[in-house]
C-alpha cells in the first residue's frame, strides 16, 4: 500500500470540504486504489477551524516552511484563493519537490506558466482539475478525452452566483438588486460580490479553458467582459415571450479569422441544453470537429463537488508517478500568431424606447438598414413605459461593430427612439 | 517528435472515421502533442473500403500475424465489433506487445477480466473510452475525475437507436413498427435490431460503467434487461400528460442492500435533464456522495464521435507511457461479497382497461393496498378503449415482487380489470 502524505492550505468552504472527503473515504481508497492518504499537515490563520475539524494540534503548521521541510507531506493542496500568498506558497512546494492540487481560478489564470515551470524543473505534478466548474470534469475532459479534436467552439454557464440570480430573476419577475440581497443572505453570493457579478471569475475561468481548447495562452484581459448588473426583470421577461432565456455565458470560438473570447449576459433558445442549467448549477457545452456537440453539467461551486475535483486530482497523482502538463507552449502571453476578434459576430436584441407616432418605425428600420443589419424578428407590446413605447427588435447574425453603430446612430436621433438595452442571442 | 504507428482492425463506419480523423489531423498533433501518429496497416477484408480511403495497398494486412510482427506499430485500434474474432485479434495484438484501443462493448464487458491480464503481462496499456456512449467521456469521468466518490447510483440514456425511436414516437405519435422501419430506412436502425430494441447493447454499456462506478465486476448477465418493442404510442401519450418523458434507461445503484442493475423502458419526470436527451444523443447522469449530480451529454455513436473516443485514447497511450488498468479487481464474476438486489424500488405507471361499472375502483385499490402499494396518481380519462375503460395509477415507491403480485391478483379477476401495461417511473 502507498502512504500518500497532504497538506492543505486554507480551511474555508473548500479545504474544509476536501478535509471530509479526505477523512471518511479513507479506508475505501485503500480498497479501491491501494493507497493510504492522509492530512500531514494544514496550514490555517484561524487555529479553532482546524481543531472543529477534528484536526490534531500538531498537524497545524506554523508556516509553508514546514509543511515544505515535512517528508512525510507528497502533494500540496492549495485552496486559499487569490494569488497572494497562494503563488508564493504553491511555488515553494513545487521547489520543495510536493507536486500541486489546486482549485485558485486566478492563480491558475494569471500565472500558469510560472506554476508550470517550476513543476517541471522539479518533476512535480500540477493539478487544476477544481479551478474550473467545480465536480464538473471538464478540465481533464479537454486534456485527456476531446484532445484529438479541434475544438471550434465552447459555450459556459460557469459561474454558479449569477447562474443563481438569474435563475430567480426569471422565476419570480424580481429586480437584480432584491434578488442579489436573498442571495447574500443565503450565501450564495458574497458581501462584495464584484468578482461573480462583474464576470471576473468567469473570465478567470475561460481563460483556462479557451487556452487548453485552442492550444494557445488566452490570457483573461483578452476576453470581452460584461456582467450582469445591467439585467433588468423587463428584459428577461419580453425574452421569455420571444422564446429566450437568459444567461451569464462564457464564449470561447475558434474560427477562420482568429479567437472569440467573451464573457457577458446572453439570450439564449430555451430549447438550448444550456438553458435548462438552473440555480447554482454549471455546464459547458464544448462544439469539436469530429466529436460535435458535448455537454458537462453538474455543480460548479460548494465544499463537496469542488472537494471532489480536487481529490480526483489527489488519487490521480498519487497514481500516475509521470506527470505531464498542459498541451499548449504555456507562456505569459498568447502565441504571437494568435489573433482575437474583438468585432464579434452575434444576434443581438434591441429594446427601444420609441416615440407613439408614425414614421417611427420606417427610422429605426432604416438606420438598422443603412448598418447592414437584417431584423429577424419584432415585437411592439400594446404597452408604454414611462410614456414610451417599447420597442423590441431581434437581428439576424451581425457584428458588434454594426451594432454600436447603430445603436448611436439612433440614440443620436433621440427624438424618435432611445435604445435602452442592447443583449446578444445565442443563435445557434 | 515521437513516432506513432498505428492499426486499425475494421474499416466500418467507427474504423472509417477514425481514420479520416487521424489522418486530417496529422499536422495538428505534432502541434499539440509532439507525436506523429501514421496508420500503418488497417485489417479489413473489403480491400475496395481501404482503397475508397485513400489507403495504401501496401498498409492493408492480410492477416493479424502481419500486423503483429509489424515493429511500425505501436497502437491497434479494434472496432470490428462482436466477440470473435475479435477477441483473438486483440489477444494477439498485447501479447504482441502493442497497446489497445477499442470500442468493443460486447467484447469489453464479457472478457475485460482476460484482456486486462494479458495487457498487464505485456506491460501494454488497453483503453476502452469508446465503447461506452460514444463521444461522451464518461468512462475517464469514472476513473479519473470522480474516483474519490463513493458512486450512489448512475442513470444513462446509452443506446442511440432506441433513443431516436422513443423521440420521434413521443414527437409523433406513432407506432413502435412505423418508426423503427423509418430508422431502418435511414441507417439509425440495423436489418435486425435485436441488439438495440431488445437492450441488450444499452446492458454491456451498463455492465462497464458500474463495474467502474461500484468497484467490482458487474456481468452483464446479472443486469435486468427489458427492451423498447413494447412500448405504445398510447401510453406515451396518457405518461406526457402526468408530465412524464419515456426513455430506455439504464440504472445502477449502489445502497444498503446491494447493488441493482436494469435496463427497461422507463418514465422519467420532463424536467429532469435526462428527459430532454432527444434523438441520437445520450447522457449519463452520475450521483457521487461527494460530486453530487453530473451530466455528461453528447453523440453516443456515429464514426466521428465514436472516433473522437478513439484517438483520445490513442493520443493519450502516446503520450503515457506509463499504463494503469481498471481500478476494481477484474475478476469473471462480481466478488462473493456483492449482493445483487433484483426486487427493485420504484414507482410505477400501471395502465388498466376495466369494466365500466360501479366498485370497480374500490376492488383495485384494495388489491393495491392489500399489497402495500400506496397510490400517489389517478387519471380515468372519460374515454373507452376496445369497450373499457383506461384507468391510468401511478404508485408511490414500492417494491418489484410487490407490484408484480398487485398485477396477477387483479388479473386474476378478470372480469373487473385488466392490467395492460406496467412502466417504471423514476420518481427523484
Amino acid at each position: 500500500m502507498k502512504k500518500v502524505g497532504v497538506a492543505i492550505l486554507g480551511l474555508g468552504v473548500v479545504g474544509s470540504g476536501t478535509y471530509k472527503i479526505l477523512t471518511e473515504h479513507r479506508e475505501f481508497y485503500k480498497k479501491t486504489h491501494n493507497i493510504d492518504v492522509t492530512v500531514e499537515n494544514v496550514l490555517e490563520l484561524r487555529k479553532e477551524r482546524a481543531l472543529e475539524l477534528g484536526i490534531n494540534e500538531s498537524a497545524i503548521a506554523s508556516s509553508m516552511a514546514e509543511i515544505c521541510s515535512n517528508p512525510d507531506v507528497d502533494i500540496v493542496i492549495e485552496v486559499m484563493g487569490g494569488v497572494e500568498p497562494a503563488k508564493s506558497f504553491v511555488l515553494a512546494a513545487l521547489n520543495a519537490g510536493k507536486s500541486v492540487v489546486t482549485s485558485n481560478k486566478e492563480l491558475f489564470c494569471k500565472y500558469s506558466h510560472e506554476l508550470e515551470k517550476a513543476a517541471k524543473k522539479n518533476n512535480c505534478g500540477l493539478f487544476y482539475e477544481a479551478s474550473c466548474v467545480g465536480g464538473v470534469p471538464v478540465i481533464r475532459a479537454l486534456l485527456d478525452n476531446l484532445q484529438g479534436n479541434k475544438i471550434l467552439s465552447m459555450m459556459g454557464i460557469i459561474n454558479g452566483t449569477t447562474n443563481y440570480i438569474l435563475t430567480k430573476m426569471s422565476d419570480c419577475g424580481a429586480s437584480y438588486e432584491e434578488v442579489l440581497k436573498e442571495a447574500q443572505k443565503l450565501g450564495y453570493a458574497e458581501a462584495d460580490p464584484t468578482a461573480d457579478v462583474e464576470g471576473y471569475d468567469a473570465a478567470y475561468k475561460l481563460s483556462i479553458l479557451s487556452s487548453l481548447s485552442f492550444h494557445t495562452k488566452i490570457p483573461y484581459t483578452e476576453i470581452y467582459r460584461e456582467g450582469i448588473t445591467g439585467v433588468s426583470a423587463l428584459d428577461i421577461s419580453y425574452g421569455k415571450k420571444l422564446g429566450y432565456t437568459i444567461k451569464l455565458l462564457a464564449i470561447g470560438k475558434n474560427g477562420t479569422n482568429g479567437i472569440e473570447v467573451r464573457v457577458h449576459p446572453a439570450f439564449i433558445k430555451s430549447e438550448h441544453p444550456l438553458a435548462s442549467v438552473s440555480d447554482s448549477y454549471n455546464a459547458v457545452f464544448v462544439t469539436g470537429d469530429s466529436v460535435q456537440d458535448v455537454m458537462l453539467y453538474g455543480r460548479g461551486a460548494g465544499a463537496l463537488p469542488t472537494g471532489s475535483a480536487i481529490v480526483g486530482d489527489v488519487i490521480y497523482c498519487a497514481t500516475h508517478p509521470n506527470h505531464s502538463y498542459s498541451t499548449f507552449k504555456n507562456t505569459e502571453k498568447a502565441d504571437a500568431a494568435t489573433k482575437f476578434v474583438t468585432n464579434f459576430e452575434s444576434a443581438y436584441y434591441l429594446r427601444l424606447a420609441v416615440k407613439d407616432k408614425a414614421g417611427v418605425l420606417a427610422k429605426v428600420s432604416a438606420i438598422l438598414s443603412k448598418n447592414g443589419i437584417n431584423v429577424a424578428q419584432i415585437i411592439q407590446p400594446n404597452e408604454k413605459i414611462d410614456g414610451a413605447v417599447p420597442l423590441i427588435i431581434v437581428t439576424h447574425l451581425t457584428r458588434e461593430n454594426s451594432v454600436n453603430k447603430a445603436v448611436a446612430d439612433i440614440n443620436a436621433n433621440d427624438s424618435i427612439a432611445k435604445v435602452e438595452t442592447v443583449i446578444r442571442v445565442v443563435s445557434d
